[in-house]
């Protein structure tokens, strides 16, 4: 922290603490105002005023080198005090602080660009560039995208969500602006983690070949074991002085001619062995100096590094020399940062607050989520670790989300048959086909929107050979507030038209650890279990809306393959229309509850659960097309999915010809749904209860049954 | 070549030609059988006595290791008669038959098992498992594939067609074998080209830090500039006996305990500082034997290498020597090897006889396509070149295939317009993004089969942020003799649901040079054109079934966006149905040729072609499903495509509640179609214009209209 030394307060906040009053130097209205400590347990007051002063990133250039510790500060503050109002992903944040302060000081943004990786990381960079009075409306409805975004501001270049795109898309601009002769700068600050990403790899491959002028900014905070011959993870900081020294020798223009000098001699002069030679001694110099490195070097950069992330003044001297360069190669600095820096809840916590519920400022605390039914995820992870013990034969795979997917809690319990690959989807998918071939069934748990980074794996390497690999894809459908990057939409259509596959869904819990048992006697092919996120419904819930018996404990039982059932039938001989209800995953609920508003309106309706996507329980589908007037899928999936797959059935075996059949699909539309709660997305996406009832109501009504919109729309808000 | 001296003769091949007569030595019937040179010119007869006592792998390991030179020489004469007959992947092929012969000689298949990455190399591993005397069949229907299958021979533990899987793979095997406890060897041999690929990376990562047994075989045959810190691609190679040295040095088990010792040593009496320098003075001492490496030991590898390749004694004793290790890391072995080896014509092709039609082995010259026709992918690079010319905008991108996807010759005319990022489909995709994002005009050219490497991609980086991104789809549909692993067939699923895409078939070349240009404007989203492998009409063929005007020297003009076309409707009134074939893409002309056998039974037919998957025509639809009695869709693609989007339309707009519109969609089924002629594919797939003819006879006939199966075949037979 440079002069300053930061002191662990009460409030959780590491750093300076600073009165009301601002100190102002009569000489230079950007002299630093120097925050004055207060004592624990006073009132603490967060003031900001420099931070009051930056509207946009050029209001930064005002001030002095050393100014830019205050503010820092001020902006460490302003985004511990966001994000305990809203939730979001803090530990990144917290990290990156000085690295933003200095990018938006030496670099003139937006010309120049910084491209932040996943972007989790991107909430002060947000605060800095015009958005700082939004930020309570973060991740919230038609509020600021947890994420950057170029819909939302000219200062966010690229948008990310999913990992390891910002080197190949900084590559991409600085190729487009050198064929522009523009100077601008192109920066991608990517973390120890994405960079394990093979899109990262392909990048620095295709950038060390190309190469353009950029630079590429590892932002290692220690969460994996880097491929540099050290290991980040072990929590050795950089020894400040060294580092720090080395890192401005090896970045300043004159070094670095220096070195050009040499090496354009060293190709010259010397015959061809001793060529390789002597740039293998270069090469080896630096590694020496630099302790790692190497490996990008060999990618074809200029590695710079390690440098304090935390020391502001270093962090600029380093960008500024870079920035002046005019070297032939991209360039790769390398800094240490610390996840959740400057909050002690955040750096004493084992997962250094990444994603934060809204929290306590004073007491770190963070809002528990209301619901006491065990979330989807707990389901997964506690069958499989139930499953794991009568068959040994159960592994499981996560690509670095053990705590996102619940293989954290089966490594837990079996530590070696569980494997995180890093963030590497792609491998993860075939190395599971690899243990499949040997007799294992992988578990290969992965979120529906990252299955797309292995959706090639899955058809070439896993479906095409029949392995019986398992695929449980976590946040299946709508997933509330991290948005449009994340939603889990594709699935079913994307893994619909795959032959060879079984595609389960289930709507609830209950049905959920059916599957997985079912799940995980197939042994002749691949499968696939989709389920959304959050919190399941509960015995009480299910007891009451679907019927379920209460305080079940029997283990729970194999399901038959490819086939659907029916939930509950209309007694009686209808007055109106017959209506069939025909869902998949997780829209039963809100069927039935649909079906129970329809059959108060004089509708007999038939609720029915697919179970299967594929195969398709034609039988299922072909008796109820002939037995209902009226058929509605409900998916909470694209187009191309679950009710392609049974109109095409229906169609092919002429179920449609007659015309006695009324068909609609209800399907989330062909549109980016954007950050929301899961409530509000499923309302926009009209798959709610009330949505199935009206759209049963418009198409089973004859002529002049219903008279008005309002009419209607009391009897589905019922 | 070792002893031996190889000599080029007349056939091209290079290598001892030897007569008839078998030497055989009384003392030991293992003995070495010297091949006799023939002169150049006379009769040469390749006899391969050896070879032909090799039923299965273990057969070789009677021979003695300098026996092992006659009989690769054979397996090489053998590979080039084979593919003479049959065309396939030549080239790979013979770069490898020193390795195939040694890894079999030295390991224990098929307990250890060899993962050949993308597999085009197999062939002489194909002919040493018992599948010689089928080789004639090679990608023939019915017959072997052309790339390592599973359920073809337990001898391929693992099948392959894309590129860059063999890691991930072994890995997942070696980490089963452990888990098992069964000493197993585990051998990836992968490209150059293929290792550029990130789940490369990812699984290097991945097996760096799991430590498991297992052997990756780099076979460096200097297709790429790879990222070991010299060029391959400069043809510079290893220098013989330096080399050879330097990897019997460094892979016998005496060194390696050494070394091992010394490692121990140090990192238990040193303190921490000097420790870590120990390590890295260590990694550099091999490096700088090594000449490169140093990249795949940073990855946790332990590097050896570069042998030569086509060295067999030496490869033996490497390969002896690390079957025998008792290491803790992963191996690498880096083999330099030469595309193309012993076949002169091969050697001196620009491409090294990569993929090759039946050829004179004599002469070398392959046959040529019977086409007059252009290929469309020459029609691609036709447009694109003619389109740059007037917009500077335009640029190209390809992932390692310019000259499968017509790039190269785009490159040719403008070099600093056109990126060739290697194996790097996801890199390859957000490159182009972020070249979108600076105003540029990416063309990014990937096989239909291949963009499911750069799927999400495409959905988080390119559709989500409206990045007007140029796909073009080359081989999408049935590609024929490359079999299931390239089929082209889930582009219209998994792109159909994705929002703000624009997505074309052309049905012909003269639809495909208009949708380029109108793709060339489409400024504000993304666009997809899919079109087939192979060549196409000509004018002639189009003018006779589609009715086009010819000699036509007009540019090709702009499509209207999202609007189909009817091609040809029956005039007067119809006896019986009326009915509408409506096709995307390649499938038009078969259904125009359908069209003209329904008309000679008396339907009305009316012929449409979507040509936009997406926005669909829905005024077209809605007016088509309006005024005919069947619609039948038909489109060279799986279920979830064109056809859902085309019934999800209709029957949410009600239009088939009437009962007076039969629907049914042909598209290809869900099943994994093997290798054959495009042409027999689609028969297979139930799509060419007889097969159309029966679908739409069987659904419109009245009843009792069609009498016999014998008749309809005679009908749709015309």
């Amino acid at each position: 922290m440079g002069g300053e030394v930061g002191v662990r307060v009460g409030t959780g906040f590491v750093g300076p603490v600073w009165s009301t009053k601002r100190v102002a130097s009569d000489r230079d209205s950007r002299a630093c105002r120097k925050p004055r400590m207060m004592a624990h347990g006073g009132e603490k007051k967060h003031r900001t005023p420099l931070l009051d002063g930056v509207k946009l990133p050029r209001d930064l250039k005002k001030f002095s080198v050393s100014e830019l510790h205050q503010l820092a500060t001020e902006l460490r503050w302003d985004t511990i005090q966001s994000v305990a109002s809203t939730g979001g992903h803090l530990g990144s944040s917290l990290g990156v602080v000085e690295l933003t302060v200095a990018l938006h000081y030496v670099f003139d943004t937006p010309q120049d660009k910084i491209i932040w990786d996943v972007s989790h990381q991107c909430y002060p960079h947000k605060i800095l560039t015009g958005r700082r009075d939004q930020m309570h409306t973060l991740r919230k409805r038609e509020g600021l995208s947890g994420f950057t975004k170029r819909d939302e501001s000219k200062y966010d270049p690229f948008g990310a969500g999913h990992s390891s795109t910002s080197i190949s898309a900084a590559l991409g601009m600085a190729v487009a602006n050198d064929l522009d002769k523009k100077k601008t700068h192109n920066i991608a600050v990517i973390g120890d983690g994405a960079i394990t990403g093979g899109m990262a790899y392909e990048a620095m491959n295709s950038a060390g070949y190309l190469r353009n002028r950029m630079l590429v900014i590892l932002n290692d905070n220690g969460q994996v074991s880097l491929p540099t011959g050290h290991n980040s993870a072990g929590g050795v900081r950089p020894s400040g002085a060294l580092s720090d020294y080395t890192a401005r020798l090896l970045s300043s223009s004159r070094f670095l001619s220096v070195r050009g000098m040499a090496k354009s001699m060293s190709t010259q002069l010397l015959p061809g062995g001793l060529q390789e030679l002597a740039k293998q001694v270069d090469t080896f110099t630096r590694g020496m100096i630099n302790h790692g490195g190497t490996l990008f070097e060999e990618l074809g950069f200029y590695y710079i590094g390690p440098v304090d992330g935390h020391n502001i003044e270093s962090l600029v001297r380093v960008l500024e020399n870079i920035k002046n360069l005019d070297g032939d190669k991209p360039i790769f600095l390398h800094v240490k940062t610390e996840k959740g820096r400057g909050y002690s809840f955040a750096e004493s916590a084992f997962d250094k607050y990444h994603g934060v519920a809204k929290f306590d400022v004073e007491s770190g605390k963070q809002q528990k989520s209301s619901s006491n039914t065990p979330a989807y995820t707990s389901v997964f992870s506690d069958a499989l670790i139930r499953m794991a013990e009568h068959d040994c034969k159960v592994v499981g795979i996560t690509a670095a989300m053990p705590g996102g997917t619940g293989m954290g809690k089966f490594g837990d319990r079996y530590p070696e048959r569980m494997f995180d690959v890093g963030i590497a989807e792609q491998h993860a998918v075939t190395f599971a086909a690899g243990l499949a071939c040997e007799g294992y069934k992988p578990y290969c748990a992965i979120y529906s929107t990252f299955l797309q980074r292995g959706y090639d794996q899955l058809v070439h390497d896993v479906a095409l050979q029949k392995l019986p690999v398992r695929f449980v894809l976590d946040r299946a459908g709508l997933v509330g507030n991290d948005g449009a990057t994340h939603q889990g939409a594709y699935d079913l259509s994307y893994l619909g038209c795959i032959p060879g596959l079984v595609i389960m869904a289930p709507s609830d819990e209950v049905e959920m650890k059916r599957m997985l048992t079912t799940m995980n006697d197939i042994d002749d092919q691949p499968s696939v279990i989709r389920f959304p996120r959050g919190c399941a419904y509960g015995e009480e819930a299910l007891a009451e809306t679907l019927g379920y018996p209460m305080n079940q404990t029997d283990e729970p039982g194999k399901l038959p393959i490819g086939k659907g059932r029916i939930l509950r039938s209309t007694k009686g001989k209808p007055d109106k229309a017959r209506v069939c209800l025909f869902s998949i995953g997780t829209r039963l609920v809100d069927s039935v509850k649909a079906a129970k508003v329809l059959e108060e309106q004089g509708f007999s309706v038939t609720v029915a659960d697919a179970r299967y996507m594929k195969p398709l329980d034609t039988e299922l589908a072909g008796r109820l097309a002939t037995t209902h007037d009226v058929m509605i899928t409900v998916e909470e999936g694209s187009i191309g999915g679950f009710s392609s797959h049974v109109l095409h059935f229906l169609t092919l075996e002429g179920l449609m010809d007659s015309g006695k059949l009324k068909f609609r699909s209800m399907v989330i539309p062909d549109v980016y749904i954007e950050h929301a709660t899961q409530t509000e997305q499923l309302e926009q996406a009209g798959l709610n209860s009330s949505q199935i009832a009206a759209t049963a109501l418009k198409v089973g009504a004859k002529q002049g049954e219903l008279q008005t919109p309002a009419e209607m729309e009391r009897i589905v808000a019922m």
